[in-house]
């Protein structure tokens, strides 16, 4: 399991690609697999762990990136005849040594930056396994073993009353993520807002974000723990995630849904697939849609949320259909080696 | 042999890896070797030409750095076993594919960028064959096949006359390289001064350099190629080169020295091994010593500096230490196969 090493894994905070190594990795473990986690020297695995790097080069400044994760990845090719198979959870630069192995490398791809590195995914078409995470995120030019939507532990999340009288924006501050939209939808509709997230965009949060916040009708609470999370969650109205970019996944959203919280969202990138329109939560066209969902927020049931977070968006369906992708990939390699 | 892919190879002004990897190669199909130089598209070789990279990313903004430096090393060692030896001109991404391939490597080090790269030196050292381009860019740490001081085509510089009446700076426009003290140098010893070459940091340029062109006693001319390049260092009295930092090697420094143009130098870095002082030139402590040599510049012979320039720092002598270096390594290697 080759993690990035931006943050630890599991991440202390922000990390969705960490979170998901390490989920994988701890449910194989749990299912009596060997699983080795190529991670910071500081994470933490049930199984073993192979560090080079000594912290995440996002949390430690004296971690060149570039340095570290060639030494990183390196790393996992060199001892790859030890392995069945690799997971690839770093983007793309361990594709460039998957032909040098004969050990399959299934890659998940956590979404494009640009599309700058599509000639490297085209590249490795032929050699490397493709996770997509959402339908949505699925490119055309490439070709996927599978499409496997994230899981998390969703007993971490408790089934919460909505009663502590706002609305939630949980995510990254950045123009992306729609927090201006945010606040705009909460004070058209009259309710206090929360937000909690690391700043990611200063600039747009000193200009959009900050001259709102009063303490009262715009709270920003930083960066939370999961703890904080799942209490934050638990008391929210609805989760408003009003994107301004076709999001591949969004574990905000799935959490949410876990705390029973309904999700106002634009239909953009994987959001139709995880909300499910008049059940979990409203999709709408545009801020004045998400103000009139705000007030159709009763007719929704917190605990069908719950429920449906549980049944789709758990990290054991999420091991489950890892696991049996990994299984039918070593099967095929193995089979192809023996035609050879 | 693997180039850097910064820019095209050999490089049309700026570019010393691209050039050093560029005589190489020629040098080695000249004596009957099979060379296949990786390298952009728009490269020109007269061995065989395998690309990646459409063009360099410093010269086409479309090239995206990480994504074509990926493919460009990777396809080198997908083709590793077509080759006796690897040379890498190219930095440190490459080593970390050296235990994935039988074939030897041999990696040029041009210089460390900061010591944050050293670890990646570090844990390769034991199966990488290091190139050190001046005994004083050896780093205690590691171990060396050799040192190779870089050679060029000194064919293409001639004996001028040093009758220009000017002094010359020429090189990158940077902190590093002096061009402040250069331009006080001239000014303090009565002499004209030209600068050549690439503006670097224009910050630097703009507050060091600029408030001094007047067009009689500084002159700015910017970038030169090859035949302007040899014209001015033919009419220059001498090459100032104040540089401000241990200079791992210095191409203009041997191309002055091919066109015989003496260097007034600091003796920092490289600088000992490459100009012998009162016969190519001066090695000064500062400022002041600088100004004194320049009235010492008859005492030299400008045909003597040609010469020691043919005899220590021609292509030829280099691609003699190459070929010497990369058939010792071969032999090694076989012997080491054969034993196992």
């Amino acid at each position: 399991m080759l993690a990035s090493i931006a943050h630890r894994t599991p991440p202390r905070s922000y990390g969705p690609w960490e979170q998901v190594a390490s989920t994988i990795a701890e449910g194989l473990v749990a299912r009596g697999h060997d699983v080795t986690l190529f991670a910071t020297a500081d994470s933490a695995t049930s199984g073993r762990l192979h560090a080079e790097a000594p912290a995440g080069y996002e949390e430690d400044a004296s971690v060149d990136a570039k340095v570290y994760e060639a030494l990183h990845i390196a790393a996992v090719f060199e001892r790859a005849r030890e392995f069945d198979v690799i997971s690839n959870q770093f983007d793309f630069l361990p594709l460039v040594f998957s032909r040098l192995t004969p050990t399959p490398v299934v890659t998940t791809i956590h979404g494009f930056s640009s599309d700058r590195i599509l000639p490297v995914y085209r590249a490795y078409d032929d050699v490397v396994e493709y996770v997509a995470i959402s339908e949505a995120d699925r490119h055309p030019d490439l070709t996927y073993a599978a499409t496997i939507h994230h899981g998390i532990d969703t007993a971490s999340f408790h089934l919460g009353a909505g009663d502590g009288g706002y609305l939630l924006f949980l995510g990254r501050i950045h123009p992306d993520k729609g927090t201006a939209a945010a606040i705009d939808v909460a004070r058209r509709a009259g309710m206090p807002l929360v937000i909690a997230g690391v700043v990611q965009d200063a600039e747009y949060h000193r200009r959009e974000v900050e001259p709102h916040v009063d303490g009262t009708n715009v709270r920003f609470v930083g960066s939370v723990g999961p703890a904080e999370r799942d209490r934050l969650l638990g008391g929210a109205r609805a989760l408003l995630h009003l994107i301004e970019f076709d999001e591949p996944f969004g574990l905000s959203v799935v959490e949410a849904m876990a705390a029973g919280t309904p999700v106002i969202a634009y239909p953009r990138g994987s959001m139709p697939e995880i909300v499910r329109h008049g059940v979990s939560g409203f999709l709408v066209p545009d801020v004045a849609g998400a103000v009139a969902a705000v007030a159709q927020l009763g007719t929704l049931e917190r605990a069908v949320c719950r429920t449906d977070a549980v049944t789709r968006f758990s990290s054991e369906r999420m091991v489950d259909d890892y696991e049996r992708l990994f299984r039918r990939v070593v099967a095929e390699h193995r089979s192809a080696s023996d035609r050879r």
